[in-house]
């Protein structure tokens, strides 16, 4: 059976390229990037060309670039060594309703220790507007952070504008960009925007799980929230994961290669979905009219997305229901958009890549019709 | 040129049939852990195989241990996350003045806070007895953090003795082990001692960098220290390492086959080099009589660290200063010891594996002596 895996948002298959040079890697190099000798500086060198890729890919330079263990450090590291490096400047966070976990937890654990953090929500489309996010950034606001790229509707962001009034209202806020979906998709220029701070993660774009970056601006005050030797600077200390870097690094040289031609594929996609899902009776779309190509996330009303889930998964169809990170919890983005609990307990996620075909889309949607048919029966 | 690497407590060279396994996971199983569907669980049945494994090899249980990007990580966690659960119970957190950055720098952090660490020095033989350290722990200590094996001069700790100690003493005291050293030389009964938290890393026993774990006995009160999804109970998030946990899970397996030969064969090895060393007028043993075999430390008097290390590279013989991870930098643990800076700025530390072998002892002690010769020469 042929797989047709449209979760793409959740991890990627770790592209064959990228899987030939972590190999090369782990059998060649093997001597520890800080060693003095000439096995460590060969190793070193491979992290510098690694961090240079891996930062080209968002418009940036690799000496800025720190490699963390995924977008999860990552983010935890730009909430928690923003609010430390600035507790005496103010207390007040600006972020949306609808970030991941992995903002929203570093926040609300913030908001127990005397910090502020405002949590600005979506409309029912899934939107949020530069003037609804700025209204509520003050002057004496320490951090805003906001995800380019919503992971589980496809929203994007008005980053630019919202970047550069954030800049004029609050000079000395950080301002940090969760880049997670966006990353190797949605080209960046990050030294020319009013950014301090962007995540990555490499297992979104076909590279291994458990490598990710945090791109800190020269002159950004963040604290290190992993403290050790000297590595990084001493602001990511820890051996760096040399093969994990280098496999990061490849994969976005790799993206960078075909990231136009790449949105173009998914676009196409993206709208073939639409359209035909729109057609089906029952069905109510959850992303926006503008969303992200990669993403599209809908309702099949009165069935629950776990069954669906489970049912396509028979026929070798991979979606997701919410984020996989929260393991079939419902999802906190639909809920903030101020969706019923029914439409909530039924959504699917599709997230594409360009080697998707119409022909997996086709295959998809006859199973899912046929899922309407028959777990609606089974129900009633 | 034959390349004889004697620096393993820096790092290790993966083992070929871990590279093999790495490579077949990143191939084969791209499912997220955290998904639904088969894909994911065959992934998180993996995971939970390789804790199992990573576990087992300090007489611990998979669903104990808790994969971290490293030793680092894992050693941040174990004192931050403590400090932060038991932060009303009491102040006090005892550890010693040798220990790893990764522990010595959250301690100094935390003592900034408030918290009152204590550094218990080594003598200058670089011994550390039970009693010195249990004099320092009191009944309101919420945590002690010791390393088994000292990566510098191999001292092993009376750890046995210590830990059943401090639990009479002080009974509402976390006892961690910063055991990366001695993970997968020395057995470790953790399951049968009074030992709540273990920190492992992969990358010394031939697994890649940018893996390790945490172990947390049942019932240990600690907070994450990174936030977010759900995944590892949510007491560590983020998207596992699939590849790289069943990398280090496959190899302490490898490890745990070996184990007890591989102890003696380099106990012989360094019995052999510390026999060779003596005898060489100007070389001054750093590490103690009853040292780990798998490490031993010497000072050239009078050449300094650097310049032997270059010297011995050039032959393809790698051995370092002080930990890899000060980048150069002298050695916070001869320093402990009260050493002098002559000796100090001279210090060589061998670090050995069982694929070590008389031969290169042989060959290291031929360019040594060489390099007393010449480099003295050309100082004078």
């Amino acid at each position: 059976m042929k797989e047709i895996y449209l979760d793409n948002s959740a991890t990627t298959q770790v592209d064959d390229r990228v899987i030939d040079y972590i190999t090369k890697v782990m059998r060649e190099h093997y001597g520890n990037p800080s060693s003095l000798y000439d096995l460590g500086l060969q190793s070193h060198l491979l992290m510098e060309e690694a961090a240079k890729s891996a930062a080209a890919l968002i418009g940036g330079k690799g000496e800025n670039l720190y490699f963390t263990s995924g977008g999860t450090e990552s983010n935890n590291w730009a909430v928690f060594g923003t609010a430390r490096a600035k507790r005496r400047r103010g207390k007040r966070m600006v972020t949306t309703a609808f970030e991941h976990s992995s903002i929203l937890e570093p926040m609300k654990r913030l908001g127990e220790e005397g910090f502020e953090p405002v949590f600005v929500k979506p409309d029912e489309h899934g939107i949020i507007s530069a003037e609804d996010f700025l209204s509520q950034v003050t002057p004496d606001t320490i951090l805003v952070s906001f995800m380019l790229v919503n992971n589980e509707v496809g929203t994007m962001l008005p980053y630019e504008e919202i970047a550069e009034e954030v800049r004029r209202i609050a000079p000395n806020a950080t301002i940090h960009c969760d880049a997670v979906q966006a990353y190797g998709k949605l080209p960046l220029k990050v030294e020319k925007l009013p950014i301090d701070l962007v995540s990555m993660s490499g297992h979104k774009i076909h590279a291994p799980k458990g490598i990710g970056a945090l791109y800190v601006k020269k002159g950004t005050r963040i604290d290190p929230i992993i403290y050790g030797g000297a590595q990084q600077n001493g602001l990511r200390p820890g051996t760096e994961s040399l093969p994990l870097a280098c496999g990061m690094g490849y994969a976005a040289k790799l993206r960078a290669e075909t990231i136009r031609q790449d949105w173009e594929t998914v676009t196409r996609l993206q709208a073939y979905a639409r359209e035909k899902l729109s057609a089906i009776p029952g069905i109510v779309l959850n992303s926006p009219e503008h969303a992200f190509p990669y993403i599209l996330n809908f309702s099949a009303e009165g069935i629950r997305s776990e069954t669906m889930l489970h049912h396509l998964e028979q026929y070798g169809i991979y979606v997701s229901n919410a984020s996989a990170c929260g393991k079939g919890a419902a999802s906190h983005v639909l809920d903030a958009m101020g969706l019923s609990h029914r439409r909530i307990d039924s959504a699917i996620r599709l997230s594409f890549n360009a080697q998707n075909t119409e022909a997996d889309i086709d295959a998809f949607l006859e199973k899912l019709r046929l899922g309407l048919d028959t777990l609606a029966r089974a129900r009633s």
